[in-house]
């Protein structure tokens, strides 16, 4: 079995770029993502990843793919059971086969944070979305509320103000937050409605979401719920391996981006970086800083890595 | 005078980032640069911006700037004279006017560092260049030598073989530098010679360039000499302002992109962020993270910016 130089672990922007560099730097690299492309994907409209001006998460993501391609990275579809740690080397299981690598980069990047609140998980899929690109075509003309008031929660409530006929966004602080060129398209819309103060205690339906229960006991009739209340780290196999996390379990990073534990470095939404402004131009350049930290280290560790004529 | 809430000096990668995100959050800012795109427009190939594969650096910037004019920041193409501080504002001082802000964000790159040898100065324009795009075409047929052995030596070197008939690379060091596919295209190349451990002490010739001279007494007869020794950091108003530089004379930021000057950050290749490593990627990413420091320290001092119904 091949080992090698660094396994990267996580496909989204930070995964990708660092591949990208990787290949530049000859390093023999290979991406571990059951999702090349990660959560950026989803984002219906994304207008400040400096170049290209609006354009959807997808098509962004698809680009990185495109130009990843351009280079020979290995990407495996996979999902990572466990890392351990055997002689100099790591050990990534997956399902049917293992990896070794002599660095490992940890790219993982955030997954949402669920609701939490009876009817939640019930009317999952049934009223209840997490995935406003996804699904807000499915509710022309009818009632919607966005439980959450940062970015997401807003450029959610915009999106579905286009197709929906009255969109509720329910926050349970006394202002939105995140850009003000979203909270200004927001509170400039005719057909959303902000309440403030508000905290949904339980999603209500029969087959159906047909409403939310508030804090307050006010019941809002709504056909569906979308759930934009931010994200947590996801982190992988920082437990086994004893990296650091901050109190809200985000890796920690120096300046190189390296962890607590040597030969392994983390990058993009996952960790402590970017002084934690978690963006797809910020995660990207974590991915390549890492990149350029663990080829620095390789070098100094072997001398020389390439024989020059 | 209006006073801004941020003058961003400097217009690269960083300057323009910076102005999309401030633009997004709704900042008051202007950006002042004598020349909006920055050293990276004259890059004649970048690989290495995600979502772009292969593009000139003149192409690139150019869809920065596209994107920058998607948002009303105004823009003064000035030279800054000065930066001073009357009561609580900045004032930088530009040749008929004076712009007033809050908070300063300095991202004004590097500048290329020269040769400096009896010849440099007295045949630039004559056979002297610090722009490989720029005059490569001139040397279809003719022997030329680049100076240097990192990225953009490499790259330069490449460029020229696609139309000289003969390059050196004259390079004080062992071996080349900088991303391996570079090196690799190089030194494959059978148009490239590389000399190592070579310095060059006079630039020689009549009324244009007929050679260069190295230490150790030998002549190289060229046609063209083309200088790529790196670049050093291009500080405005630093010492005015009390910046704390590094030893090699780049702005030391903390990692919200701080200097050691309340209300003076910084961003891009002049400073010590990303850990050195000085990409159009990682410069556009300090852009980003200084604007929303500067945000939230304006969100901090103010208690709220923004009405909300």
């Amino acid at each position: 079995m091949d080992v090698y130089d660094v396994a990267i672990i996580g496909g989204g922007p930070a995964g990708i770029s660092a591949g990208i560099y990787a290949a530049r730097f000859k390093l023999n690299a290979i991406i571990i993502s059951n999702s090349l492309g990660g959560t950026a994907q989803s984002a219906h409209l994304i207008e400040n990843y400096p170049g290209f001006g609006a354009v959807s998460g997808f098509e962004l993501m698809q680009k990185f793919r495109e130009h990843l391609n351009l280079f020979e990275i290995p990407v495996l579809e996979k999902h990572v059971h466990s890392v351990s740690k055997e002689n100099d080397n790591f050990i990534i299981k997956l399902n049917e086969q293992d990896v070794k690598a002599k660095y490992i980069l940890i790219a993982t990047g955030t997954k949402r944070r669920k609701l939490g609140v009876p009817g939640d998980a019930k009317f999952y899929g049934k009223g209840v979305s997490y995935c406003v690109t996804c699904d807000a075509f499915f509710y022309r003309g009818k009632t919607v509320a966005v439980v959450g008031g940062s970015d997401a929660a807003n450029m959610g409530a915009i999106l579905l103000a286009s197709m929906a006929e009255k969109v509720y966004i329910i926050y349970r602080r006394d202002k939105l937050r995140g850009e003000l060129i979203w909270i200004d398209r927001v509170i400039t819309n005719p057909k959303i409605e902000v309440l403030y103060n508000s905290t949904v205690t339980e999603v209500l339906g029969n087959e159906f979401v047909e409403g939310v229960k508030l804090e307050d006991g006010r019941i809002i009739k709504v056909d569906g719920v979308f759930v934009e209340i931010g994200s947590i780290p996801e982190c992988c196999c920082t437990n086994e391996l004893g990296v650091k996390l901050s109190e809200k379990g985000y890796i920690i990073v120096d300046s190189t981006q390296k962890t607590n534990i040597d030969r392994v470095y983390a990058a993009g939404d996952v960790t402590t970086g970017s002084n934690g402004f978690q963006q797809i131009l910020t995660a990207a350049s974590e991915g390549v800083v890492a990149i350029k930290s663990i080829f620095d280290d390789i070098e100094r560790s072997k001398g020389t890595l390439w024989k020059q004529k």
